[in-house]
């Protein structure tokens, strides 16, 4: 792939990145040999691929299975294979909180430690607002460590971020978490010599937020650390592609990987009905919406089959609110797929549809994966995408003489 | 693609690997426009297709007509522009020939020469017999030279393979063999200073075999020298997908390139029926299989269609055997195509077909070049076929977070 960066040429026309997570998937036997895709009723999905054209992407490399995150940022034109992102850099800018330069980010688990060791690494998956209430706790008691502002926040259940914000950090440092129960916590460890600093203030921070949860009595009695990492580096939207780009999710995952790329993050949307009217309020405002639409992976990692049918005909039914101001560029896609039989993200290509006034037509008519198959686009690797909606969107000029 | 290793996970379900050796062709009009693969009536094979998903694999690259060994190497994984094995070695371990570190192997062509000039590079392609009887002349008589340890072993017809044995050995020298007749044989020399050792006494290895062989009268006078080589250093199936590997072949050169990946080669089967009882008798025992049939090779290398038609209903009537003990994941695919129009190896992708629970279905129903055209699992490369069967395996985690 040239660097498209001298390439691109400013412009007006809007694209729209509808990513339907986990909506591929694999026709087996006890389904009818059906996928929920073709079982699903989608008149205004079928509608949309009647006019555009259609294709599957690769989300990493053959066989390749991606978490959450990977799978977006390769749908986001960020190679795969050389980006890296943490889930508690994620998780923080999910929350909404600020990454500044310098700043260190661990994940961490509210868990229970009895006689010394792991018995329960989410301690019973507690109530997030009893989370929420212990991390206050520990934030009030332990506000800084010699200088370092240190900062709690829960996220879900028993899942928690911790910020530390100073001079001098360094992520270079070991886990307390032993990843298994059974194991002691363990101390934490410089991994390099300059991050010396950094693991002194963090192990003490674990002595001490085990102090607070401790004498509480609660179940919840120990923060487990993994994970440190800084604010992700990756160049944004606005300097990778030109594009004023607008994230709507319900989840904040996806919220924290649009942020990572620079999206600015637009309202705060628990359907998907209401997703696509926060699209026709800011259109004027962007160049580039990815919208996120969760449920279908959800059903997937159940193994639900109808669910997941339901989770895609619901997505049908709000279609017309996205199509009464439809983008000159729309294309509809997964970050992977989430196969009923498995259960799990896995490694199949997703279908892919694009509509805009310059995809033609190529015979298919439904958004499903066997359709998609034959459609004229072609097998591509979710990379690929990005160049293709901003020619598409007719910003990228032509390529060498 | 990304690096594998850290996405092993071990398992228990088994994957056969089944290489029809240059069964993809081209239709062209003398055989009414229909393949081998067509033509052939393959019960077995369709009910295989009907059942899984079907693609093709350019074997390196587009237009790039690979030899054996690298059309297997990409089908196991092997980057097959960065892997780089001499035929040398492959003869020596296809043989059961022990190389250790620091063995120099060469290839050995037993030829005549005639008024000081390669009169005929392959003696008249004598019996193997013969050979071996001339090859164990010089072995007797020179057993060693200057402390390095000789072996002169007969492959098959003119073909030998000589191990050199010592200490401070290079494969940095040239070769006696100039690989045109009226030219006379040349002295070997180094390439670089440390291969003087080496070239000393391979040079004088190439003329005491003369000497010995000169006076025996037969038209095989001489043993031209190629290929100096080491050992080759494959990282093994076991430490690259942490799989317990074998292979079941009849002929010398796929079980050297099985060795070389570090398989064990089992048995020593004459027919299919042979080759599909061992994988039945050895199915516990390791995690993946490796199976390979020549006789479509063979056929399209002699341009005869019918032949080639055969093998491939040969094959097919013997696949009940391998089905009544059927492995998890099942590939059926070919290294290269050995068109029977062109009588040679060729470029043009190969026919796949994986059977696993995990496939779905494409609709496709035969295991021909058009049909595979059109399947589920679209145009990839060899080299992506094996994370794709580990994938289907269950053997690779979730890659990124």
């Amino acid at each position: 792939m040239p660097d498209l960066t001298p390439l691109l040429v400013p412009g007006e026309r809007k694209i729209v990145l509808l990513v339907l997570d986990g909506a591929g998937d694999i026709p087996v036997e006890r389904f009818g040999w059906r996928t929920p895709l073709e079982a699903a009723r989608t008149p205004n999905l079928d509608a949309l691929a009647a006019t555009g054209v259609s294709g599957r992407l690769i989300p990493v490399a053959p066989g390749v299975t991606p978490g959450s995150v990977i799978g977006h940022l390769a749908l986001f034109g960020y190679d795969p294979e050389s980006t890296y992102i943490g889930r508690g850099a994620i998780d923080a800018l999910g929350i909404g909180l600020e990454l500044r330069p310098g700043d260190v980010v661990a994940r961490a688990n509210l868990a229970t430690v009895r006689d010394g060791v792991v018995a329960d690494r989410r301690a019973g998956r507690l109530d997030t607002e009893i989370a929420r209430q212990l991390c206050e706790k520990v934030a009030r008691t332990v506000p800084s460590i010699a200088g370092v502002e240190v900062r709690v926040i829960a996220v879900r259940q028993h899942r928690v971020v911790v910020l530390f914000r100073g001079e001098g950090l360094s992520p270079e440092v070991t886990d307390s978490d032993p990843q298994r129960e059974g194991l002691p916590p363990e101390p934490i460890r410089p991994r390099v010599p300059a991050a010396e600093k950094m693991a002194a203030v963090a192990d003490e921070f674990r002595r001490r937020a085990a102090e607070v949860l401790g004498a509480n009595g609660a179940p919840a009695n120990y923060l487990l650390l993994r994970g440190f990492e800084k604010r992700p580096n990756l160049p944004p939207f606005s300097e990778r592609y030109g594009l004023r780009a607008a994230a709507i999710a319900v989840y904040p995952t996806y919220r924290g990987i649009a942020r990572a790329c620079g999206m600015d993050v637009l309202g705060d949307p628990s359907t998907v009905q209401e997703a696509f009217e926060l699209y026709r309020r800011h259109h004027d405002e962007y160049d580039f919406f990815f919208i996120h639409y969760k449920e279908t992976d959800s059903a997937g990692e159940d193994g639900d089959f109808d669910r997941k049918r339901r989770a895609i005909e619901e997505l049908d039914a709000a279609l017309p609110l996205l199509r009464a101001r439809m983008p000159d560029v729309l294309a509809v896609t997964a970050d992977h797929s989430t196969p009923v039989a498995m259960r799990a993200h896995s490694w199949h290509p997703v279908p892919l549809l694009v509509v805009s006034p310059f995809t033609g037509r190529d015979g298919t008519t439904r958004f499903t994966e066997a359709e998609c198959a034959r459609g004229g686009l072609g097998l591509g690797r979710s990379v690929e995408l990005m160049p293709l909606l901003l020619a598409h969107a007719c910003r990228l000029r032509k390529y060498g003489a």
